[in-house]
């Protein structure tokens, strides 16, 4: 086999281990943890469903596959909590040290593809990876709303620390932080948020 | 909330039950079976990175959108084994319902988009969706390859019935069907498939 496919076939075997990092998140009808993959997989549908709540002209090709590659470094440096303020101290360092091992499985053009794709992401600053960051926070926000908000009464999750993240759903879509805040006000009428 | 907003996260709500559908396929390392939703999202990727190998110029956003959303009608029809004799005769009118049901909480636009390219995928004509099959048919096998065939094993599969399915790789991808029947002949001399 051709080293530049023997390469492609390794990362692609590698990244199944994406299925094994679990989330803080629980499927709706208060089902198990999801895993990463889901959660990207889920991302990436929604984006294209809702590209017209986009702020900005988007180009939906590279939306999803950031959706779809946005997690892969969590295979090595593991989920973070968007509410654990200590695991977010060493986040960077986790997630950089991983990038550079697993992208690296791949030839050196997708490498370099890849990583700037997801450094894009991270940096939120292009419309795609504003939007692609609405739906990292809209995803797991219509789970938790359907199990009536338990993943934050579980983390004793703050409305402020809540609001706090959502400020980057409103970056990507103005719409759809209309509805969260929407949902967010509703779980604080009934006592799910505080 | 609007209307069509809401049918649409109606639809993202009830497609999380993808989740929930499981597969004969098992993950690497000896895994636990593998879902749906972490098979699109494996199969997406892998179109992406190995679209040059396709064999006739694919519009990738198309194939990946493709990969994504080809099993969601197994939410309500099941996942049938691609060696299940039986299963696979009534597998068009369980999933012909399901496509009716699931789709048909999308607004009217979306639903027939979607519904069309689903459609698109199953009779396997134009270019996207003969590389999104091979996608189908890879993703499973470098799984499987990675457990010594163990699926294979488990279901008593014979060589000539996945050599039969594994037809429609080549339809998408003559090269990544070269590798395939590598990956086999390899597994028959070892007698993991016989």
């Amino acid at each position: 086999m051709d080293e530049r496919l023997n390469r492609q076939l390794d990362f692609a075997l590698e990244i199944d281990k994406e299925k094994n990092i679990f989330r803080q998140t629980h499927l709706s009808n208060h089902g198990r943890n999801e895993n990463d993959a889901e959660h990207a997989w889920h991302m990436a549908i929604m984006s294209y469903l809702l590209k017209e709540y986009a702020n900005e002209k988007v180009d939906i090709a590279r939306v999803m596959l950031m959706c779809l590659i946005h997690d892969i470094v969590e295979i090595d440096a593991g989920d973070t909590y968007a509410y654990d303020t200590e695991g977010l101290k060493t986040q960077k360092a986790r997630e950089d040290a991983a990038k550079e091992r697993i992208f690296s499985l791949l030839p050196e053009d997708q490498k370099e593809e890849l990583i700037a794709l997801f450094d894009e992401f991270e940096a939120s600053e292009t419309p795609e990876s504003k939007f692609a960051h609405s739906m990292d926070n809209l995803q797991p926000l219509i789970l938790n709303n359907s199990n009536g908000g338990s993943d934050w009464r579980e983390h004793k999750v703050s409305a402020k620390a809540v609001y706090g993240r959502q400020e980057k759903t409103k970056l990507g879509s103005e719409k759809l932080y209309e509805i969260t805040d929407a949902i967010l006000q509703e779980h604080i009428k009934k006592g799910n948020l505080t």
